[in-house]
């Protein structure tokens, strides 16, 4: 059924698919009302093949069942249900349709509808995942690592409270993104492979099942496995929600890391900062009445994105709760999650590109580390006498620097005049600083280039699961 | 731009289209990005229009603008955006293309873009409240107060903590659905009128009109009138965030009153209360799998869209943070507020088709009724034994409630035996009760029906309010 | 019964409590567990009142009942909850303790524990805004209208996306903070006007009084008139919960302006920036490891509360839906909205106190508006050629700057090698930009000269409503 | 500093301290203010104990910090911060007056306040986890697989959407609530686990260590391993936020199985329903007007602290994003954190006594399974009719079942009129159901019985890690 994009309401369905077509429609094929049908209809099937190997369902219903999943149109699924006010009744009765009378019967036997959907869900998400999500995750890693290398020993100076404090470097500040986002991406896959699925019936204890089958958790396991998935240890009408709940906490806490660089990369293009910026492209306009003006708003978007999705985990914990072996106030809710999915997936595109853009300005990193007339150097000064058992280290430092500022004089030519500092100024740490204030950086450079190869191998393994991932829809072949 | 409504990813876009087509297609005209467009075109009409009468744009610059309005796609407008990068400058780039040279420099002049997305934002609301919303949730109210009148003398024993309490009527407990829902209305009136515009510049301070203006707070309020818009006393780049944070404060508090009446609903359902039924439809199936099954899902459907979109209203608060004269992190979460009002009409006008269908199964009301033996004449007696001066008149009765319980006897006659109840028995109020416990509903018919009255009068003028009201795109005429 | 405050868990009871005694010992006279207990009291003897108005209770009652409601000791009535589990049975019991016998048993008569509670509930509400609350954000409104009367005229670079916009006044700035300040706190004075009581029964339906009176609606009317309230025009068991949300969202929505004003003046005193200061105290430390830092942590703080409180606001709405006449499960997170709007008014407090010590750098504001060298000065260029009828204004004018950022030109002397531009340069309006190009303001110093007489006046006659309010314990008078 | 509990404004440090002093005072030790400093002071132990060993500080520097920290008063290190306005300040101020003269520049050396701060909340969390919140969590866990083994046989209706669906058990009921909880408890030790802490200076890059140390980040790691823990890969200013925010995620979704096991009591007490039962205590009052009321309250409080705390996470996701090195907008807010784990832990604590007090009405479960005549036997009649080839067996089966419930005739006597039946009636499985209807509960009992197995094993692992562990305090001896 087509219809004009613009009439849409979702942005993700309009603006969003329209500004990234090649990934909207890559994501659509695990996460539109498409691939919900087109999932359960793969879940039926199994459910069918393991009843022929089982000799329950009569021979050559496999294969039937595979053609009729390749089949079945989701507008006759829809059509269906507008009789039968019942989606998965809608699917079944549309797929016996397709096979011929005497495998009809056969057809989600003793599956409740959420053995179906539950299951699907489960499916549907860890494809995307792997297939979409993950590999768009380690393309972000890739550039943030690289820019970690590369930047590895350009001096920053350091903020704290938005003052300056002392300097690092920007390969190790973006050592620190590639660090936290590495993590959320383990908790992602983590979660992903912790997907449970069911074949338990209608209140979770096999009751149908178990009319038909000795063992009726061992069907439930041959069911899944021929979908690469294990149960849910104990299920009610619906698999434990805990599974998707801690997949949605990882999505939505790699988003904050998204935002966390975004956020950074806005303040540091801040016209009094300017250390970063990005290229303009030909034609791109800035704001509509100030024609000299450039602004980061492709930064300013993945924070925007992040403020809608995150408080939508809010749902997932409530829809925790369900009544005895179920309510169904979580149903139409559950069909939101793709949506956090989504913009996640997009703003981790639309970060790597930008960040593929950007420009590190070294003049300006300079000028600003060079803006407090190396007032940071307070800090060695005083860890230093401190390591000298110099005591009120701290306040001696505290005066020097308050003259310091006051009377516009530098920090090395007042504590020569200050005897406490005799013991200092002849240290190689001193000198070292004295020769360059920008050499305190401590150990930024070494720890972003260890971080970034700690990284560099654990994306690689990331990288061969993915290549090696076989989809749920392979089970059709 | 056509595309297959299953290839999309919000369940408002595939799902919940499909079920309510109709309805669907009434929000499109206001809230999708189509709606954006045309009403951000109005906007930009209003001041060209202004300038006309000003003398500064060129005569017949107003009727150009009209024609050009109602002609520009917005497919091209969005394919100017992939030159410009700008939303709003792709759209004076399209509309100048559809005026005289001389007219063209009119367009926008003095505006910068957050002029025409805000004013036009704040139309698309009020005009989309005042023909759908409004008139779907005063439809509610009807259904509402049909029957709070209807039932008003309908005995059903009241409930707190789950438990038995004393009994209401039917009516009663509708008149406070629609009470509240009433309130709500009422405050969504409130906000949808108080919505404001602004033409003031990119950082609110005319400094572009000024240099047209004398009095540029004057021209403001003129093209704002054209539009039937007040200018917020103080913009930034933005108008203030407030107005439409409490918009959609009322909205979502609105919800929660359609969630409440849900709740209730699907709780009278249970199989063990059964004081409301929906009426099935013919071929209408409850379970895939047991096919005896009835369920509320329409009920716990409103339930569930209420989980997903209140946590929503989180990313309004945020918003309401922007950096100086504005940073634009509020720019793409803006564009999802229409969800929130889309899936709050889609769930009033469910609610309202399932109330119509509501059964009340009064066999029911006097089974659960009577189901703890008049047990609830405990209150009255305590109370009239207290009015009478009889000290510890709680533990008393308490005493005597719990040997009724344990003996299996009934209240009346207990109280026969215990002098204390001596002054009670004649009393006109206690032969009511004893004549028919179910008397003891107090006031619960007379304030159903007074409440009911009241607001079949507000609902009037509300109604009278929508039918007089006129669109923004009506300056087009 | 004495704790050491060190032991308490909430940082409200410790760190906070100790960093401003005064206003929370004052906070504490609403908000504390022991004004329920008072309040709760208070209630009780405006039934006993009216009933000996009424001629049912005996002659004395009501100064029997004021008596009692000075006299008894919170913890007693804690210690009789261990026995009846029930907090207000408990009240009761004890109260009873506290007058003669022949009254006793019209304490609490036809009343069920909700009407005390919530009535009393709403009362403590009222009570603590008129009282400390409102007064609080009177008191920051005087603030920032001041700074914004005396910087009317301080010439400060606007910024949009943190990228220098065209200018403002500082004045103006926070004209804005006041305006939407101001704004919240109408609405919060209307939310509190609001606040409903009840005195209707378990079920809400006057089960209970309508035993004793004609016209239990009236009785509850009286009874509410005695502390100067209203009864909801329906109520279950409990009151209508949107009257509270409708206050909270008021609170939680002034909260999000404090955060504005803070994260502002967190950013004006970046190192780089540095518009703003704060005074530092003598003794002051800002980093323990950093002695030459100053950090602007009290406006870090506001936003961290404001960060930890706002998500609170979502119990809020969760606690609207209540199964049938009640369930309990807002009973025990209502005790918790107090926190709320004590976090709230510790924010004010703070920001006022900072605010009147801060602290403008007028030389920081002049070099950061030369920072661009008048590369604002595009946009008044571009909008007096547009009204010129200067076809592509806009890009001529972008193509210009480009130039003058390039080769390091100055505009002005630029456009005189442009022909288009002969019309503009004999402007008033130009030569007034070409003098001083920070006399491109816009109406900046009137506007907030404007806003600022506004808010002075309403300001007052808020003043005037808080200071002429009696408090509710005033019936014990 | 002492004060009346009862002028303090959370509940957590009135209410609910008074009603389980005994928890709260343990609680107390890991969570209250005094906990901070007491463990800020050990963190600070540990810096000078390794410089000790290192021969940075003198002989004797460590047993002189032990004693020390032992010493100081709480209300000492507060009254420094009033002048130095920094919290680690103070406290190293006040320690430095407790060691000699040559210690006491040792102290905090090299470390910034975070170090500090960072460090010692992952050790309280980490302790108060070890020490109550999992001993709390492990004696939930005994009693809900206590009842999931003795009540594994005893045949429930299973409910979904409210209606009965088909029977399961009460222990398969419990097995679920002990399988998703066990599941959390396994996260929750996992998060506790996984806490960082640092000792890499002020922005992160070991600047001031580099000065002392070739190896900085040795000398972190030894620090740490003094207080059992491991330093983060990468920290700024702050470790990175991630590890609390994990732990918080386990905590809040653990929570919710809390709240979901309450509300299934809750409902299961219905009057209607009255499957459980809870014990009333001697003089409890239910209800202060209705004598008769036995309320669920203490399921009911579960639930309300679920709905209070659940949202509060999500100041977690936003206190993720701090500016480059650290803005301190997530310092006031995190100090709330220790609230979100005492009211899950008082929660878990009031479920553990109400759950062991909890009575199961047999005769109540017998009568609601017999409720729809045994209705539900329509799904099996389906299965085996449909695993017999049988086509459209849903369908015949829905209307057998329509027409017994418009008769009001047995399934079982419908069935032998229909021909088809004829295959069906003879199996084993059937007859198995027409002897006791009740004996359809699939494989409840079994499962149960498994699950609860599975866990007991696990449990006695955490207990045996929970009596083994060693508290951070213990550095001290």
């Amino acid at each position: 059924m087509e219809r004009d994009i613009f009439s849409n309401i979702s942005p993700l369905d309009t603006r969003y698919y329209k500004s990234n077509r090649e990934l909207m429609d890559t994501l659509s094929i695990y996460f539109s009302e498409n691939s919900v049908i087109r999932y359960e209809a793969v879940v039926e099937a199994a459910i069918v093949i393991v009843m022929e190997k089982y000799g329950l369902a009569p021979e050559g219903s496999a294969e039937q069942i595979r053609k009729a999943c390749k089949e079945i149109p989701p507008e006759e699924v829809y059509e269906e249900e507008e009789k039968t006010r019942h989606n998965i009744r809608a699917l079944v009765n549309v797929m016996q349709r397709y096979v011929d009378e005497e495998v009809a019967p056969y057809i989600h036997l003793s599956a409740t509808s959420e053995d179906i959907t539950g299951t699907a869900g489960a499916l549907r998400m860890r494809d995307g995942f792997y297939k979409v999500v993950i590999p768009k995750a380690v393309e972000l890693m890739e550039v943030l690592l690289d820019i970690a290398d590369r930047e590895a020993g350009t001096v920053q100076i350091g903020r704290t409270h938005g003052q300056h404090a002392v300097p690092i470097t920007v390969g190790y500040l973006f050592s620190g993104y590639a660090d936290r986002f590495g993590e959320r991406l383990l908790k992602l896959s983590e979660a992903v492979k912790d997907l449970k699925g069911k074949m338990s019936g209608a209140v979770g204890a096999y009751n149908a099942s178990s009319l038909l089958f000795n063992d009726p958790r061992k069907f439930e396991e041959d069911v899944l496995a021929r979908l690469n998935l294990k149960p849910a240890r104990f299920s009610s009408q619906i698999i434990e929600p805990e599974y998707i709940l801690d997949l949605i906490h990882a999505v939505v806490s790699a988003f904050g890391v998204l935002a966390q660089v975004s956020d950074d990369m806005r303040n540091l293009q801040r016209s009094e900062i300017g250390e970063f910026g990005e290229r303009f492209e030909k034609g791109q306009v800035g704001s509509s009445t100030m024609p000299h003006k450039r602004n980061p708003w492709n930064f300013e978007h993945v924070k925007s994105m992040w403020k809608e999705f995150t408080p939508r985990i809010l749902t997932r914990y409530y829809d925790q709760i369900s009544e005895h072996q179920r309510d169904l106030t979580n149903s139409a809710s559950s069909r939101f999650i793709v949506e956090i999915v989504t913009a996640f997936t997009l703003s981790i595109d639309r970060l790597t590109k930008q960040l593929k853009k950007i420009v590190v300005d070294y003049q300006k990193l300079n000028e600003n580390l060079s803006l407090s007339g190396g007032m940071f150097l307070a800090e060695p000064l005083y860890i230093l006498l401190a390591s000298k058992g110099v005591k009120n280290a701290h306040e001696l430092v505290k005066e020097i620097t308050q003259r310091a500022e006051k009377e516009g004089l530098s920090i090395f030519d007042l504590i020569r005049e200050d005897s406490n500092f005799n013991k200092i100024v002849s240290l190689d740490a001193w000198k070292n600083l004295e020769k360059n204030p920008a050499n305190y950086t401590g150990k930024s450079k070494e720890r972003a280039q260890e971080i970034s190869k700690i990284w560099k191998h654990k994306i690689a393994e990331i990288k061969k699961d993915c290549e090696g991932y076989r989809e749920a829809l392979e089970i059709l072949h």
